[in-house]
């Protein structure tokens, strides 16, 4: 019976300082956008892969989040791309005090679109509001097409759908419509975009719909 | 500074229903396998494949774990093997008292082998003991050869290590002793097997170490 206060005084101070954050990145006017999958789905390609299709003129920087290594931050930094690495320890989530410790580390006033890759975890990143503009889950093929089904928490938080490794639907006899009704069923509102940072299929249409959102 | 002597308090609880599920198995003498794995890794489909394999006179059984749906227990008792749906709603792992209140639904004198298979998630499960008698991972190629430096925790948890989807070595460009030797390092006793559902690489193996497993 103790837990559930408990918990909800943890979400409240995260919120607090999620809308410090929030604040933060309104005064120096970017869309932050939160990076959410499964391990392994392909979030560091989609943010690597989306940086190269930015229009020229929109900057953009990355907030690695990962229990461990700084594997995916020299993965963006050699990309040329402004990254700072949070390390959760045993985490399994970021949370908006660990946004807000990053933040020092990154030049926001020379940036228009940090990413934040969460911790790969289909669950609890969805939990915690980070002050990000916008939520967007990488989802891809080899997962299979029952994800949007069983995961129903972490797909009803998207703006966007990304579903990645597409060139592999037929290998996996992955079956997009039925992906596309589940992500439906749980988040009419979200925008489902069928890409590859293989071929590039889709990338294009996923960064119109990106560079095109509202700050 | 509140909440660390309440998740320890958490724990112990849960500890203390694990050390009961472990007696209850010990004393109907069976083998309970926690497999453990990312989103779409294919713990249904090693667990259907492995009993598939198993010498004949051994029965396995099947827990499912999954925050909604009932895809995959569909998909065990289609095969004739008993099983029993969790329904974990938020939560992203299974605990010991949800185990114990499975295990009614399972018919444990007619079994030699059930399988739990948990939430998919790479980070929470493996916090939490469930009574089992082994810890099994279930990693697949398409996530990447890095897993085990990313996901410690989890990997240092696991008894047994099966990288799956082994046909897509080449396709993903995936370095097998890249990711041996994460495992290594993480867990020097983990046993690996590199194996393919689609293809029947490596069961045997993985299915003689698991048969000759003392309970």
């Amino acid at each position: 019976m103790t837990e559930i206060p408990i918990q909800k005084r943890i979400l409240s101070a995260n919120d607090e300082v999620a809308a410090e954050n929030r604040t933060a990145f309104t005064r120096y006017g970017i869309l932050v956008v939160n990076v959410m999958a499964s391990p392994g789905a392909g979030k560091t390609s989609v943010i690597l892969a989306t940086a190269e299709r930015l229009p020229s003129g929109l900057r953009p920087g990355v907030i690695e989040g990962d229990l461990a290594s700084s594997i995916d931050t020299e993965r963006v930094l050699a990309a040329g791309i402004p990254a700072v690495q949070i390390n959760t320890g045993g985490s399994c989530h970021l949370d908006a005090p660990m946004i807000r410790s990053a933040l020092p580390s990154l030049p926001l006033d020379r940036l228009d679109l940090p990413f934040i890759e969460n911790v790969g975890n289909l669950v609890c990143p969805a939990e915690f509001d980070l002050g990000a503009s916008r939520a967007v889950v990488v989802a891809s093929v080899p997962e299979g097409h029952d994800k949007p089904y069983k995961y129903p928490g972490m797909f009803a938080e998207a703006d966007a759908v990304l579903l990645n490794k597409s060139d592999l639907v037929t290998y996996f006899d992955f079956d997009i419509d039925h992906f596309r009704r589940g992500v439906a069923m749980v988040n009419p509102n979200a925008t489902l975009f069928v890409v590859s940072c293989r071929t590039g299929e889709g990338l294009d249409d996923w960064v119109k719909w990106l560079t095109e959102q509202p700050g």
